[in-house]
């Protein structure tokens, strides 16, 4: 069970912090899947939906800022980011190991933070597009990614935990950054040299007309990604930008698929969702 | 620098989540030490005053509940135990890594739930005594310490970490529980086989009468330690059963000392606080 950085066998999970996602179906197929095939996961949560409510109880209700790309974002201030920590650290990274010790799984919770597990640039000034004009941003608290410690994960897997991600970041200067979970999935599956990236959302996978269920898209080569990524809406968007990432990454296929089901893991890795590959 | 679990070179160091200890003192003081000795550092923390203010923010204030021994703890039913992780996890834990990583210190937040570092058995039945009368709560989340994996702790340390223990623990059935942030650190010093404990508080150390300094007392031996319990007033009785513990599980000394503070750790180990020993 001892995994080198060069034998592709680890599974990289997205859960979405998306209503309708079941995250006991999730850890239940988890639980299974590690019982069953003796692979490697790790998993990467969002918690957009309860940082959302949080903040609205905190009175002090989540902004979005809309880059002139067309890309949506939180608007992250000083006060955002700590209630951001409170609600993914605190709560929903919390909440599923706990589920997953429940069931069995020795889960360990940890955000990018911890160990300088992800490092990110921050984003000194953000352009956002209010009614047609531009306005400057400067006091945000978000970053890119730019290098993932893999020994800290490839360490806990040895030692039989199942890393679960809160998708938190360190700055250079140690600052702590809010970054989107879709990409930290990507950079981590990248850094681990992932057989497989699997994002879970609530959706079966890519549409071409969103909500249209009968549009769904199977598959997307390398080079269709920039079509799928005009075609992607709202946070779509980034899933598919974080497929190309991974991609580029070396990741062997990224699959976006769909997180409401009974056992959407085990429905996913069988082939349903829409696969993105270097082919 | 790689330690055994028999050198007893490990620092064990409470942080209380109580008003008026200085945590930028304390983290430049663990970077000096760090920097300094080459010793090998672990951190508890508490956040008793994060958790009531957050409470009190999400109109769900704190209750406290008396022993009939004269121990006070949280009541914490399963909302305030989210609200508890929220604080003490999502907040305290994450700033104070953050804290840390912006000097310099390689610090890596972790809770007890994570890799089952802290195994608790939750108190099924707690006795509450109130105006006199008793009274029997049956759905409080807060357990007692029986287990620490220090495996894990010790594989962290051999990786240049610097562990930040969150005051959440896990029972055999895998829930979350909310223990007691000075005892924790003993089970934790005891597990480690510590050379020292220490338990920075908003006082000089043990108080013969508190408030006042000059009834401070500078050392406690074994046998006087239930002679120092009945000294101690509200939240310093679990700092003294602390210290008894961590004496019966092996620790070399445990020191209760002031954390208001500039170089609260370096003014500790000097002697200045009150220091209870086996002999």
């Amino acid at each position: 069970m001892i995994s080198t950085q060069n034998d592709h066998s680890v599974l990289v999970i997205k859960i979405g912090g998306t209503e309708g996602v079941d995250f006991q179906a999730i850890c239940q197929d988890v639980a299974h899947i590690l019982q069953t095939t003796g692979g490697q996961l790790v998993l990467v949560h969002g918690g957009s939906s309860e940082a959302n409510l949080l903040s609205e109880t905190l009175n002090y209700p989540a902004r979005f800022i809309t880059s002139p790309s067309g890309y949506t974002s939180r608007y992250t201030d000083r006060k955002t980011l700590e209630i951001f920590a409170m609600a993914v650290k605190g709560k929903v990274n919390a909440l599923l190991v706990e589920q997953l010790q429940q069931i069995g799984v020795n889960a360990f919770g940890l955000s990018g933070v911890d160990g300088r597990l992800l490092l990110a640039e921050r984003k000194d000034t953000i352009v956002s597009l209010e009614n047609g004009r531009k306005r400057l941003i400067h006091d945000d608290y978000s970053g890119k990614i730019i290098a993932v410690n893999a020994d800290l994960i490839f360490n806990l897997l040895e030692q039989g935990y199942l890393p679960v991600i809160a998708p938190l970041a360190v700055s250079q200067k140690g600052e702590m950054l809010n970054v989107d979970a879709d990409r930290a999935a990507a950079m981590v599956a990248s850094a681990l040299h992932a057989e497989t990236l699997l994002l879970l959302t609530a959706a079966p996978g890519l549409l071409q007309a969103f909500p249209d269920p009968t549009t769904f898209i199977p598959k997307v080569s390398f080079n269709g990604i920039a079509q799928a990524l005009e075609v992607a809406q709202g946070r779509m968007k980034k899933k598919v930008l974080g497929a190309q990432e991974a991609l580029q990454g070396g990741v062997g296929r990224v699959i976006i698929a769909d997180g409401r089901l009974s056992s959407p893991i085990q429905n996913a890795l069988q082939g349903n969702g829409t696969i993105f590959t270097n082919s």
